[in-house]
């Protein structure tokens, strides 16, 4: 398990990962959410504030709060509404950093798969490059849950489902985005790039044979 | 109700804005306006002049017109052809900045649904960013109205719409883009990036199931 | 009408022009060519060296050619092999720059209307950015040649083709791309973007609804 | 032919071109691989390392590897995975670079048409941009090989393949991307230009009239 980040290392690269998934689309308005762990024990975040510009993130907007999804003594502002699914995959995953990210493609697709509860993504070279993965001849699997702000609900969901399926590598929320995580900051960025890769991926080969199932 | 901002502040943010806009393609050739309310009583705007390349904006761009949209004295240059669209907005809102853009996904959906006179955007998380919305069970008119170069019965219609329905937080105009609006530039700002997000994701999505609506 | 360019200026900013288009996609590999009329009489054109990567366009690879696109004395280099379209379209039009591009949209549009040769833009706002287009109420009528090498046969077919059409702002080369032009660069440049961005509006428009025709 | 580079001439235009291609979206993740010729007797390859971030790509990342693909003396790190395809397309083709794209076009292209093997791209412009094509009037085949793990046979296949059709500039591998080469490092560069350009144009074309083949 990789060493975990300081605070203030944590901090600064949030704000380029910010501001780099802003520039792609990813984390428009003041959507997507990111986390690093910080401590084990006790579990302890590093996470951005709610409702925060990520084209113009400050180090000063990344929060601490603890295994309760709660801000530390001293911190100003409000870490994002959505803490506990951050805390809840950090716990089922032994995770290093957690990465929510909302384009096009995840919106379009965790809708279009709805009836479904999510659906696989098989046969892609590109699936290699999720931490494990070792040949294209895998079949992944992207549950998608159902939205809601009731965020005790939807954290509690996300713990079943992830001692359902040891194996994700993330999950849609439907028309709202794509949760992804790695056992460090570097690792959760590239599940990001190859997942949203492969949703583009999918979606266009989709939208070639609308007839056929993908 | 956020402070004014100043002459001089409005059209240093406006030009950023323009440039940033143009290189998203929200802004091509001529096309789109962008007014700051830097006075309110009298109503004042300061306002994009007429057929300017946002790409090379420049702050003597950003003219100061009066309620009615006429230049103030020792005005220069020809304000933006749409500037009572501007004025009916400031008016009808209190609001502090009003965007018009000119994307692709506004140019293909006002005319997709032109014959329906608008449509709804459902249950999708990013409506959150719009001011006021708390949840994505939230249903958004966006209202499309028939184009002209008549400016005055153009401005008319959108005092009429925007009383009509007091909740929206933007129109199309068939063929021509989106308009939108903040209690100030920045918010204004975050909804046009809120806006064009969810056109894109209506268009895609409904281009993967043309037989159905949405 | 403006005033003509010197080779220094319009090769400088060619150069510019030159990165900016290779950057959006209309000018890639070695496509793409352009030109700026510097004399009157005679005519003569600065227009871009043959087979040249635009993202690395260089001032000396802007060539000076004569009204039979012969290059004059001195200059060292092959000027575009579609020099004598360039030189057809400035005699038809005293337009003071032409400019070819090559994006994907206006390479399946051609294809995709060739039967027709030609189709119609029709009441988009956007059409007021072209020279003389004063409403969004107005047709468009973008021819489509069949393409070919013989560039003295296609040089003909172009000068017929503005002749015939004296409102034309552009035509496609059937899976080759755009030409259009303007007064001096700039207008130019603004009806590459104009044309480009209405090329892509129009296909995405034709793709919602397949079954129609627009 | 032309001379062939340094290793460190190589290094460092592969850094560059990594870099590129990845804000391009041709090799997110770890994917992607790019090799330039260094040596002719004994056949000696510059490649990039296996697994790494191409926009984060270092001169020392990029690899120096025999003609059977191994690692010369004092060589640290693993060259990439697919180091013996790359091997047989410089024997196969003298070429002096290539390089191994992963874009989201010939993704899905490389699935859509995988039943036929492969498929041709005809009577387009920019054919004109891959060596020795000296007329749109050209039709190129772009074979189709299955994905495998097992990189000698695919290095056996890929050689029977450019044995077979001598006139080759490229193929895919389904679900895994494109392969292209040049005489030398900026062709191979202009090679993938013009072939990501192609796919996508392929893409969109056959999406407006998915009832017909292209």
């Amino acid at each position: 398990m990789p060493q975990v980040m300081t605070l203030n290392d944590a901090a600064e690269r949030l704000v380029e990962v910010g501001r780099d998934f802003h520039r792609r689309g990813w984390a428009l308005g003041t959507s997507g959410n990111f986390s690093v762990v910080i401590e084990r024990e006790p579990l302890t975040l590093a996470i951005t504030e709610s409702s925060v510009d990520k084209s113009r993130l400050r180090p000063d907007q990344i929060l601490r709060v603890d295994g309760n999804g709660k801000p530390l003594a001293g911190v100003t502002g409000k870490p994002s509404a959505e803490t506990l699914i951050h805390v809840a995959i950090a716990r089922a995953r032994a995770s290093g950093a957690i990465l929510h990210t909302h384009s096009v493609w995840s919106t379009v697709l965790s809708d279009y798969h709805a009836g479904r509860a999510g659906f696989f993504i098989e046969a892609y070279e590109m699936l290699k490059g999720l931490s494990g993965v070792r040949t294209h001849d895998h079949r992944e699997f992207l549950p998608i849950v159902e939205n809601s702000q009731d965020m005790e609900s939807l954290a509690k969901q996300v713990t079943s489902l992830m001692t359902e399926h040891p194996d994700l590598h993330g999950f849609l929320i439907r028309r709202h985005g794509l949760y992804t995580w790695g056992a460090d900051l570097e690792e959760a960025v590239r599940h990001v790039e190859i997942l949203e890769f492969l949703l583009e991926s999918v979606g266009r080969r989709q939208m070639m044979e609308p007839e056929r199932s993908f």
